[in-house]
C-alpha cells in the first residue's frame, strides 16, 4: 500500500521567500541552499523570473542562478511566467522552467486579464525556445484544490488544463493548491482520477498548510499513488489573500511524518530541521513548523531516556 | 470508503486546560461549556477529579459540574484516577467517568510507580461502584502511539490493556497519543487490527498535533473504520515534556476538515470557531487553531467574492 520513497521538491528558496517581508541577500540564499542540498533534496525551486516588480523578493534571482554552487544529480529549477522570463533563465544557466497558470478563469482574468487558456497560448513559444536550447519544462496548475474566487474547481475544468499542457508536450504536471483549501478526501478522488486518466504524468502535489490539512493531503496523494511533493523549509509561505495564515507546508514537517511512516526520502532530517533553522533566524519571525518546535519523535524519547539514566 | 457522519469530543476543559499556566475561573469554564454545548458537541469532558494539588487547574472540577446547565442528550464525562475521584465525581452528579492507564511500563512506573497492570487493580472497586451509582465507565490506553520513554509500544503490550479492559466489562476505550507521536501509517495499521479484534469496543481516538500529524492521523483512524475522536478548542493543551508544543488537535480545525470531506459532525463550525476565541482571549496567548486564523475555506471564497462584487 505504501511506496518504499517519495520524493519532496524544496520550494522554500521561491514559494516561501516571494511572501516574505524581510527581502533575504543573494549570500542568505545561497547559504539555504547549500543547506538544501546538503540534506540530500534533490529537486530545488531556486527563484522565478517574473517582473522585479512584480515580486522584489525574486529580483536577484539571476544572481542566485549564475553564483550558486552546482551539484551533480540535482535538479535546480525557475519559476517562469512568459518568453522573455525564459530567456534570462536560459541566459543565467538554468536547464529546468517551470510554467505556471491558475485554472481558475476569475483568478486567471482577475491577475493577468487573460483566460487560461489565452495564457497557454504563450506557452507555446515558450516550449518552442526550451526545445531549441535543451531547457526541461514542468507545469504548475494553481488553484487546482479550490479557487479564492470560485471555490472548488470542478474536475473537468482542470482535466481541460491538463490536456493543455499535454498538447505543449508538457508531462511532469503539478496541483497547486496556494490557499490551502484542499482535503484529503478530495485529494484521493480527484488524485486517482488524474493518475488513472494520465498515466503518461508524472505528478507533483503542491500544498499550504493554511488550515491544517497539508500532510493529510500528502497522504492522500500517496494513496492515489502520487510520490512527489512540494515542501518550504520551516513552512514559509503565507497566503497572498489571508496575513498571519501558514504557508507551504514544512519540508521538515513533511519528511518527518514520512520517515515515521518507514517512507524513505533520501534526505538527512536533522540537516532539513537545520536549514528550517537557519531560515528561520534569517526572517526574522516565528515559523511555522512543528518539527522545528517539537522535535523529531525520536529526540524526545531519547531525551527522556538521558534524564532518566541522570535521575 | 467515508462514514456519514464522525463524532467530535470536546476534552478542552480538561485536557486542554490542565497544560495552561492561566487557571480560569469557574465562571469561564461554564461560559466555554454553555459555547461547547451550543456548538451542538454531545460528548464533553468537563474536567477530571486528580487531586487538587496534582492539577491546580482542575482543582475546582467539582463546583463547574455542580454549577453546570445540563443538556438533554449531552454526555459530561470527567477523568478518574481512583475510587476517591469516582466517589467525588458521583457527589458532585457526573454519570461518566473515564479511567486512564498508560500502556508503556516505564511511564506509569515513573509517574505512578506502578505496573499497568497493578494500576488497573485499582480500577476494580471503581468498576464495582459505577455498577452500584448507574455510573457508565470508558477506559483510555495513553502512551499508545508511542511513549517519551520507550518511543514505539509494541501492539500486543497495547493489546494486553485492552483485554484488561474488557475483563473490567468496559468496552468504550480510547488509545490516546499526548506527546503527538503517532503518524497515520501507525494509526491506520493499528487501528485497522484494533477494530477487526475487538469488534465489541467502541473505540475512541485523542491525539496531539504536536508534530502536525493529528489531522492525518484523524483521517487514517476513519480509514480503519474508526468514528470517534477527541479535541480541543483552539489546540489547547501543550506537551508535558515539550515547552510550547502544539496541544490537542484543535475541534475546529477538524470538524472543519471534516466538513469539507462532506462528513457530517452534527456541530455548528462557526459556533466551534467562537469557542475557540473566546477560550484563546481567556489564556491570554496565541492558540495552534489553523482555522481559527485562516478562517474556513468559505470565508475566503465569500470575501474575495464580496471583494470583487464592491470593484
Amino acid at each position: 500500500m505504501w511506496p518504499e520513497k517519495v520524493t519532496i521538491c524544496e520550494v522554500g528558496l521561491r514559494d516561501g521567500l516571494q511572501n516574505e517581508k524581510i527581502i533575504l541577500s543573494v549570500e542568505e540564499k545561497l547559504e539555504l541552499l547549500d543547506m538544501v542540498v546538503a540534506s540530500g533534496i534533490k529537486v530545488i525551486e531556486v527563484g522565478s523570473f517574473v517582473h522585479p516588480k512584480a515580486v522584489p523578493q525574486m529580483a536577484d534571482t539571476e544572481k542566485v542562478v549564475k553564483q550558486m554552487r552546482r551539484v551533480d544529480g540535482v535538479e535546480y529549477r525557475a519559476l517562469i511566467p512568459n518568453l522573455k522570463g525564459l530567456e534570462r533563465a536560459y541566459a543565467a544557466g538554468l536547464t529546468k522552467a517551470k510554467l505556471t497558470v491558475s485554472v481558475s478563469e476569475s483568478h486567471c482574468i482577475n491577475n493577468f486579464n487573460q483566460t487560461p487558456l489565452e495564457m497557454m497560448a504563450g506557452f507555446v513559444p515558450c516550449v518552442e525556445y526550451a526545445a531549441k536550447h535543451n531547457i526541461n519544462v514542468s507545469g504548475a496548475l494553481s488553484s487546482a484544490w479550490g479557487c479564492a474566487f470560485e471555490g472548488k474547481i470542478p474536475l473537468q475544468q482542470i482535466e481541460k488544463i491538463v490536456r493543455e499542457y499535454l498538447k505543449l508536450g508538457i508531462t511532469e504536471l503539478s496541483l497547486s493548491d496556494a490557499t490551502g483549501m484542499g482535503n484529503p478526501r478530495q485529494v484521493y478522488e480527484i488524485g486517482s482520477y488524474m493518475v488513472k486518466t494520465f498515466p503518461q504524468v508524472k505528478w507533483v502535489l503542491h500544498f499550504h498548510n493554511t488550515r491544517d490539512m497539508a500532510l493529510s493531503n500528502i497522504v492522500a496523494g500517496i494513496q492515489a499513488g502520487i510520490t512527489t511533493f512540494d515542501g518550504a523549509f520551516a513552512g514559509l509561505g503565507g497566503c497572498p489573500y489571508i496575513p498571519g495564515a501558514s504557508g507551504n507546508i514544512a519540508t521538515e514537517d513533511a519528511i518527518h511524518m514520512l520517515h515515521e511512516m518507514g517512507i524513505d526520502t533520501g534526505v538527512d532530517l536533522l540537516k532539513a530541521i537545520a536549514t528550517a533553522r537557519r531560515a528561520q533566524q534569517m526572517i526574522s519571525h516565528e515559523a511555522a513548523s512543528s518539527v522545528l518546535k517539537a522535535g523529531r519523535c525520536e529526540d524526545l524519547t531519547s531525551e527522556r531516556a538521558r534524564h532518566q539514566d541522570n535521575k
